[in-house]
């Protein structure tokens, strides 16, 4: 099997669990319950589910036992792609090639659904059955792992620091400049991109009960696949057919700080690439099983060498 | 000690604990703490933590144990006050007699402000230390009750139905219209407000690990007081003094659907009251101590006659 058909193929599961999540949410605004099924619908990889689910399987058990907690997982992902495209954040019409939400349903509910997708990712998270192996404290080690690299720990901050770089490129670049760039790229990648990354292999960790020291290494390389994958994300923006990404490329247009604008797309490919090697050792060490091990590494791989 | 002189102590502990918790967030962008840490300052009588404080106490130990998830509390009640005043939503420019977030910050970062509180109040009530009494199934049912509340199937519904609500005063309002409208009231109401007091006693309940009878009786208390505080604060919107009250009178403004607005506020007031007295017998079944179990009732009473 083929990594993309290994995705396919757990991407699917996670298909058919999210509309499930949401309809468990019984007594919920159907307007605000049409808006959230509609953003979670618009699909994507799933990467982040299908990284939770392999790395839970490194300790044992099976991907589908942890299924909650990787819908859970790709609720906060997709609520920060919904606000994230708000008119007063990126503007963004398409998202997938589809609408954006706020475009489908208004700035307000649009603004609502992504407030609800990140409260009850807790509340399925927290709520949701699990086989006996993971335990109450392994579950909320798992939510206190999701709320930290989502929050202003994290992926927020992540935003804001991009949000605030805007401009950043305007007037003439030289050294010092482009030094400052990369560390504030650096800073902003790390939270905006990694970090939920790294959530995710972290959480598949924790449900499973693992080591700490174990849980370390494969933070390590979620952090380092997590930059890799944005890296990619900048470089497809510039370079990538629209119609495969099914955006539109707004980086561009909002001259936004990206290590392609500031080092052109061969370096970055450079980085990229670096990035993804760099990750590799740290999984090695990690003592688990070998299939998903591998499949970690296969997903690491496509992460890098992915053209959508 | 007067119940204002009550409110104002166990207040006091809050507030000082609110910023404590953002720092605590270390490694965020400092413009994103600074925005957190703006909102969380403008004050307010801090009746959510508070209640959550003296639910705990019905069970023995002190309101000072559970202050972290107090707190928690009070960041998901002040990121709904955040995203609400945005001019997508309710369009407010002041809060409390200070310009609402997105004035100052700019709306970018008044919903990543949002956001974040929503966040790391997770982040806050499952990493906090508590007693050995509150156990890790205590944190999870709190944490639980939290997400459940705040969620689509609770406080974000509420919200959503408030906006879809506008304009249904528009046109002649006959005895039907009127039915409907106070249906959709109480849905309004429910959700948008009494959830969260709802969520404060039950949470101070189950951090206590009170019997799921007793968490029940409370929670039908604070389901009873959520919805007297509404129906004041739409009576409030219409009558209140606007200095006392710091903010604008958005309602009228909006001709949001009330029950001020629907009824006359003579009937409002004759509601508020039959709430606040529905209350009161939950509560006196509660198996739990004395002196806690009234101050919750003068807390219940002190809603029903607030002015500001």
């Amino acid at each position: 099997m083929s990594v993309e058909q290994y995705i396919k193929k757990r991407a699917a599961a996670v298909n058919a669990a999210l509309p499930r999540c949401i309809r468990s949410l019984r007594g919920a605004d159907p307007r605000l319950a049409q808006a959230m099924v509609y953003t979670l619908a618009a699909g994507g990889k799933r990467l982040r589910p299908v990284l939770l689910g392999a790395a839970y399987e490194v300790f044992g058990g099976k991907a589908a036992d942890v299924l909650p907690a990787a819908c859970a997982l790709e609720m906060v992902h997709t609520y920060s792609l919904v606000h994230d495209d708000l008119p007063a954040m990126d503007d963004d019409d398409l998202r997938r090639g589809r609408p954006t939400a706020h475009k489908v349903f208004g700035e307000a509910e649009a603004i609502l659904a992504g407030d609800a997708l990140l409260t009850d990712a807790f509340t399925i998270l927290l709520s949701s059955r699990y086989p006996r192996r993971v335990t109450p404290s392994c579950v909320l080690a798992a939510a206190r792992t999701l709320a930290a690299r989502a929050g202003a720990r994290g992926m927020v901050s992540g935003q804001a620091a991009d949000l605030e770089a805007e401009g950043f490129l305007r007037g003439k670049i030289n050294a010092a400049k482009r030094r400052r760039g990369l560390k504030l790229l650096s800073y902003i990648h790390l939270h905006k991109t990694a970090d939920l990354i790294t959530a995710a292999v972290e959480m598949g960790a924790v449900l499973a009960g693992a080591p700490e020291r174990d849980v370390k290494a494969l933070a390590s390389f979620g952090r380092d696949i997590g930059l890799c994958f944005q890296v990619a994300d900048d470089i497809l923006d510039v370079v990538g057919d629209k119609k495969k990404l099914g955006k539109s490329g707004s980086d561009a247009r909002n001259r936004k700080l990206t290590y392609a604008s500031l080092l052109g797309v061969g370096e970055a490919r450079n980085k990229a690439e670096a990035l993804m090697r760099r990750a590799l050792p740290a999984l090695a060490g990690v003592r688990g099983k070998a299939a998903p091990k591998a499949d970690l590494a296969a997903l690491a791989e496509f992460i890098y060498r992915r053209d959508n």
